[in-house]
């Protein structure tokens, strides 16, 4: 398959780039910088024009994503829109916008995290964003045309990044990035749609 | 307690003021027209001037909020931004500004609904906002200072609505508005925090 992967240089992506690249697909990166193709999902246009260079695409997989962490009282109203923006409504406009141009059975993968259903202290904004993305999925799974499906995979801590967010998860177990790279190829290669991957 | 009622003229606010009113509680109500207090929560600037004008409450209850419906293929981006913000981020608001004024034992108690965990047609955007708001109140609820605590009530379809929703909510089984209204009361008279009361 043709598979669009935006985020693909990061601790995520290039697991899930790795993984799909093991069953043989022909990966498109995206991101800001060095990938295939240049894009910011913040922006709508951004995202109309990576989809005119990317072209028909039979997959497109969602490992970005980036949100405010900053304890409820020291949020700004401007940090919650920007958490909004940078984790839930960009990855719902890849959807929005990617539907009609993507092939008729293609899959859409988003990334959620242990967050939307767990809390942890100054992750306010990545808890919101991250359950308004897996009850989007739910919903967009008995609206997409054709056979397009979609899943979110909804990971805990990686023991990769363990150095750089481990503090903020005491307690939580960490996993291997590659398990949820793993759920990538489930949701792109099988069948299921408006299932959250929990790993 | 004396407490701030966010739409309460409406299906779900007319009921929940009388159960309040009922308890003895003293409410004020605050919506866009014929309530004591005039405040449209999707603006930041008006929920700051409703609390000045409310002054110290013991809970701040919200029966709010509107999302567009439509076809996830009808839905533009600014559709998606709207019900962010329309049911959503209104309500993240009245808890970031709201926590500092009110007083120390308040409690917040937002609205969201079944299309958090069971999606219908047209109901993508409200399933966005809801899932948002379902996760946000399990994180505030342990970030919030002294003994303010945060919950949510998450109802079907009211039997109050069906002339107005009902089509689209065929198969669900429609509970009385009144039994969302005792939710409002447990959540707000009870002691829990971080709970989505399901109805
Ligand atoms: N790390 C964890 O333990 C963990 C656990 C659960 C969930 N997650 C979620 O998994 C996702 C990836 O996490 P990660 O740790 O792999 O992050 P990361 O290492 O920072 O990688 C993020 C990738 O996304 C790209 N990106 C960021 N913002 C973008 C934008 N606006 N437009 C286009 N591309 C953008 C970045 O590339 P450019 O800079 O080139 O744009 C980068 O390749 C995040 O949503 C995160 O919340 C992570
Ligand atoms: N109806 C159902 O079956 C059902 C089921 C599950 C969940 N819900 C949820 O319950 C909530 C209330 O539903 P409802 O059927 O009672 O709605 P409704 O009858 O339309 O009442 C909404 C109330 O909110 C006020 N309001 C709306 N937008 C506002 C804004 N921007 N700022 C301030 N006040 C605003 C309105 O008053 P003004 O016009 O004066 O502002 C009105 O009093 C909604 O969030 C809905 O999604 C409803």
């Amino acid at each position: 398959m043709k598979i669009l992967l935006v985020g693909a240089n990061g601790t995520l992506g290039q697991s899930v780039r790795a993984a799909l690249r093991e069953r043989g697909h022909d990966v498109l990166s995206a991101s800001r910088k060095d990938s295939d193709i240049a894009v910011d999902i913040t922006d709508p246009r951004s995202i109309q024009a990576m989809y005119e260079r990317a072209g028909r695409v039979d997959a497109v997989a969602c490992a970005a994503g980036s949100v405010p962490w900053r304890q409820l009282s020291e949020l700004s109203h401007q940090d919650m829109l920007d958490g909004m923006v940078g984790k839930a409504l960009s990855q719902v406009e890849l959807v929005r916008q990617g539907s009609p141009l993507v092939s008729e059975s293609a899959s859409f993968t988003l990334i959620t995290g242990v967050l939307a259903r767990d809390p942890i202290f100054t992750g306010t904004v990545a808890s919101l964003a991250n359950g308004a993305v897996e009850s989007f999925v739910r919903a967009a799974a008995i609206e997409l045309p054709h056979r397009q499906r979609i899943n979110a995979v909804s990971p805990t801590v990686f023991t990769e990044s363990l150095a750089e967010y481990g503090d903020a998860f005491i307690g939580f177990e960490p996993e291997p990035v590659r398990k949820s790279a793993q759920a990538y190829v489930r949701s792109i290669e099988g069948h299921q749609t408006g299932r959250i991957f929990e790993i």
